[in-house]
């Protein structure tokens, strides 16, 4: 599939668009010649920082507002080709300590969203970020889509929610609709500050201000990741097949590794970068282990076989490159009071 | 188990207390010498009827509020033993046409009472009233507690988020929750003015009114049906069991039958009755036929093996007792101009 042509001249909304996924989507998008709005509400505490796109700000329009507010998304969903809906609570303890904003993002606000859609847009394409946390922890490995559902926390039962909003209004309304499930995700532009949007966040910030990494229990936990890039090019195969309407894709690596392994990984690269840096293994908190899942890798065959997808970016190649943005550029991604 | 101790003297509160099964669980916890409770917000398109619990009303507490109030709620849940936890939105239709309402009492609700649980009386024991329904169009038959979940609307969704909760509040933080997922149930006290909470109300209405069934396609979709003495036998004893924690149990009949041959059986009970009255065919309508799930019956094993439940009354006799009560009481339940 010509990628580019798929989004040529068209107009597309992005929510979280100034964050971590959502502005690399942004800049992909730029690049192939759409008309991009981004959304974000830029709360603190969540993964929005105007720095994301410093370098494509001419070339987009930015639109600071909450996806809780149904007015303001309802004007801006008006006309648009496609909407890549990215925005969301992601820190799954804050979920637990406010469940009900959680379910105010991460669920109320998607079903406002979809009725704007079906009220004055019903033609939009839209495609949902979604997450791997909704199997919990897995019964067999590689978790494919047929995996049961069994979130750990409240994020994971709101996301799901959210989810399933989005194919119902697809199956019943016609509104064409997918989700891809994202697994680990990491490059520049994620949240690093601490670990509210990923853990690998806070690792890369520790390295840089050269402190030990903390790996949570033995370290042996499996993981697999995706470089930014990678889950930017699923995003847009979904956003441009018509095949994956009404889909729900795991997006997943092959290069499965162990955390501690990984921390071993990124103090190598930390080296290399004369960064430096270390890890300790220290017990699990109590909060992390009561929702912890154990091993997780996904089977990403489905999105490969229907829509070509397969991650390009190595791990070491993509935490290489991650690094060195940090170390170039940490001061717009926190200061040291913070 | 000897259900009678298990309730004597204890605190009970039950939200959608003066709808259909809450007021018959009611009746039953009167009975057997429970301190009840009833929460109902008497919302003239749901469940709730003040005839319904008119034989026990000296007996009980009627406290008329939305669960939507977070306030009231968590007053009242002070210092209860129990909560039947019954109260929602259930009809479909509705949960298409308004999903934000359906969301705000079926899941935000659900999330502000367990909050409430967990602030101010965590010891207490959550019996959460699901719903079939979630299992959508079933992939095989009967339908295990294994089946994949597969919401057909946003009623589906939003009762497996507020479902969901329960489970997590009781794997987290140890509050005693569990769930049944009810199949159809049927008995005096349903809503017969329409048919929001179950198709078989308007069939009795319609029978007793004089008018044909309306028996939508061909007839031969199968279906299970539970007499609400059954179901509430099933919400006391996974009350009373702290087997049942954390578990999700469907309830279901052996009995199984298709609309066309229960519609045949509730004439000929009609003519028993001196009620008359007669069906007819009629093509599926597109809003219902969008959300229809075929033919549904359940497997109830597990009840049955952890908690020694199952249905007693068969459907013949259940459906006589059902439609003698309306041919009674109809009066209370609909009039004329409604």
């Amino acid at each position: 599939m010509m990628l580019s042509e798929s989004y040529l001249k068209k107009r597309v909304l992005i929510t979280g668009g100034l964050g971590f996924i959502g502005s690399n989507l942004a800049r992909a998008l730029v690049a192939q010649g759409a008309e991009v709005t981004l959304v974000d509400s830029l709360i603190p505490q969540y993964g929005g920082n105007p720095f994301n796109i410093d370098d494509i700000r001419d070339k987009l329009t930015v639109n600071v507002c909450d996806v809780r507010d149904p007015f303001a998304m309802a004007y801006l969903l008006q006309g648009k080709d496609f909407l890549f809906n990215l925005a969301g609570q992601t820190s799954h303890l804050d979920s637990m300590s406010d469940p009900q904003t959680d379910l105010d993002i991460n669920a109320a606000a998607q079903l406002a969203i979809l009725e704007a859609c079906r009220k004055s847009n019903p033609g939009i394409k839209i495609v949902f970020a979604s997450t791997r946390q909704l199997y919990g922890k897995p019964d067999y490995l590689p978790v494919d889509e047929k995996h049961p559902i069994r979130p750990v926390d409240v994020n994971g039962i709101n996301k799901l929610a959210g989810e399933w909003y989005h194919l119902l209004y697809n199956n019943v309304y016609g509104i064409r609709a997918c989700a891809l499930r994202l697994t680990n995700t990491y490059g520049p532009g994620m949240r690093v500050k601490d670990a509210r949007q990923t853990f690998l966040g806070i690792w890369v910030r520790l390295l840089i201000e050269g402190k030990p990494i903390r790996v949570f229990g033995d370290g042996l936990q499996l993981r697999d990741f995706n470089y930014v890039d990678d889950c930017v090019e699923a995003l847009l195969l979904a956003g441009a097949s018509d095949d994956a309407n009404g889909k729900i894709y795991n997006l997943g690596s092959s290069e499965v590794v162990g955390l501690k392994a990984l921390a071993e990984m990124m103090v190598e690269l930390g080296n290399e970068l004369k960064i430096g840096g270390g890890y300790e293994l220290i017990p699990f908190p109590p909060e992390r282990k009561a929702i912890d899942i154990g091993d997780y890798y996904s089977d990403f065959s489905l999105i490969t076989h229907e829509l070509g997808w397969q991650p390009k970016i190595d791990l070491r190649e993509g935490l290489q490159r991650t690094m060195a943005y940090y170390q170039a550029n940490h001061m717009h991604y926190w200061n040291n009071d913070q």
